[in-house]
């Protein structure tokens, strides 16, 4: 089981996912002037990014849009970035928020799990409803992959729908957060996790311990930690004894060098001390519970 | 407005939408035998079918799910039919359900508004809130681009969040209805309906009357014709006066050819044939309403 493999390197390198939400702004001169086309700027730029850090987190994730935007060229850089990951031994989250019915869904499930974009983890949106999520679990149960559905997320409009209140049910993302507890337990690792974990916000404090206790075996990805607003004590409550999450950094720490005199040339080196703050946040929360 | 481009195709060709959900296995012999490469096989079968169909029918939609699941030589196939069909003066839907926050939704917006995978229209997932639509939004004000919101879609799943009842407020698709319609009448076309449309499945014929109601404005994509087991009767009260919405059929076109003897040398002809019954099947119950 894949969990099995992401549980073991949160336990040896911590929590922090990076996060290469690669925007061509985030991008410094040293590797605009050195490179011409965008697939060898993107991917030259997560490549530094990627060597400077793989020895202290233990995974990347990689948000699709930023390479679609750029057409052929962005998913030449999109499957070159996947492919250097894997290839170093890391684990990928490929974060997609894909979401679609049937025979579609089973073209997205082979299109990020097997061939040029393939990934260890998908990020899913369960919106159109649970059968959108079945044609993904074979390659759970037999390929050795992985799934982050979308619970509750970090944005301010996660209020729209996520929170509507259900009948005599809580709040829609607790009915959400039930149904993917009911599918993940068909899908344990050894590690005491499932690999079908959800997508829970950094940014709203007051419900995490709620969320925790009630998908006690859900692996979580954490995004919300720097740019969008959340800090080490907002994602604590989300972990178990320092394990059972990721807590996704993607600006904080991949335009940190715009802080420093010097960054453009260092911008790595300041992404993995962005990374070592970041582990020493949240380890350093992580004690005091 | 890009709304009355469809609007008048629609006048002048009707509700026939076709659906390039071309996968591997829907591809005759005669295409798999005459290309090798596999955005050849793709944009080959595509180009045949668009040109048996281009003068009767107002729009193309493609789901980018099939391209993916081919990398980027699908990709590739991909750009090159919305080009075609973009060239050849028609309409394109790209079936995309993209749904994601701030600077991510402008990178899909730039990914699937511009460049290499410019399309007129794209779908989009509400469930991560209203925020996640904005940043598509200039792109409908200024530059001539539009929106299908997924309201309530044509698969039986879409009863498992989609159908939740709120408090007080009727079912969750009711609510998003009634967000589509506020964020719609900012963005109307001179045909007196708006650029941000909603798609609804055609497959549920016992709320199709509430929701046009509700929806007075808002244009319709309508899936779930064909194969997944609509027919014009389901469809039509989704239509005012024959207009107001596109009905989607994939698979009951592009594979109509299969139950012909000489279905794979003219596969195109009887994807003309299927159009041609499905807008009778349409236009007959139109008329009886």
């Amino acid at each position: 089981m894949i969990i099995d493999r992401l549980y073991e390197e949160v336990e040896k390198k911590g929590n922090v996912c990076v996060g290469l939400d690669t925007a061509l702004e985030y991008i410094p001169s040293t590797i605009l002037n050195n490179y011409h086309s965008i697939d060898d700027i993107l991917f030259y730029f997560n490549k530094r990014i990627i060597d400077a850090t793989i020895d202290i987190v233990p995974c990347y994730k990689v948000q699709i849009a930023f390479y679609e935007a750029h057409g052929l060229n962005g998913m030449l850089a999109y499957k070159k970035t996947l492919e250097y990951i894997r290839n170093k031994g890391s684990v990928v989250v490929a974060d997609i928020k894909r979401a679609d019915i049937s025979s579609t869904a089973k073209a997205y499930a082979r299109a990020h799990f097997e061939g040029d974009f393939e990934s260890d983890f998908i990020t899913l949106n369960p919106y159109m409803g649970f059968d959108s999520i079945t044609p993904y679990l074979d390659y759970v149960e037999n390929k050795n992959k992985g799934l982050f559905i979308l619970l509750r997320t970090s944005n301010d409009g996660a209020k729209d729908i996520q929170y509507l209140d259900i009948n005599g049910n809580g709040k829609v993302y607790n009915y959400i957060g039930d149904k993917i507890k009911d599918i993940s337990y068909k899908y344990m690792g050894k590690c005491g996790y499932s690999s079908i974990g959800a997508v829970v916000g950094g940014t709203h404090l007051e419900e995490s311990d709620e969320i925790r206790n009630r998908l006690g075996k859900v692996f979580f990805l954490i995004p919300g930690y720097g740019a969008q607003g959340g800090k080490g004590k907002d994602v604590v409550s989300y972990l178990k004894n320092g394990n059972g999450g990721i807590v996704n950094s993607s600006r904080g720490i991949i335009t940190s060098y715009k802080k420093y005199d010097d960054g453009v040339e260092k911008f790595d080196s300041y992404a993995r001390d962005a990374v070592l703050d970041m582990k020493e946040d949240i380890s350093s929360e992580t004690k005091t519970i």
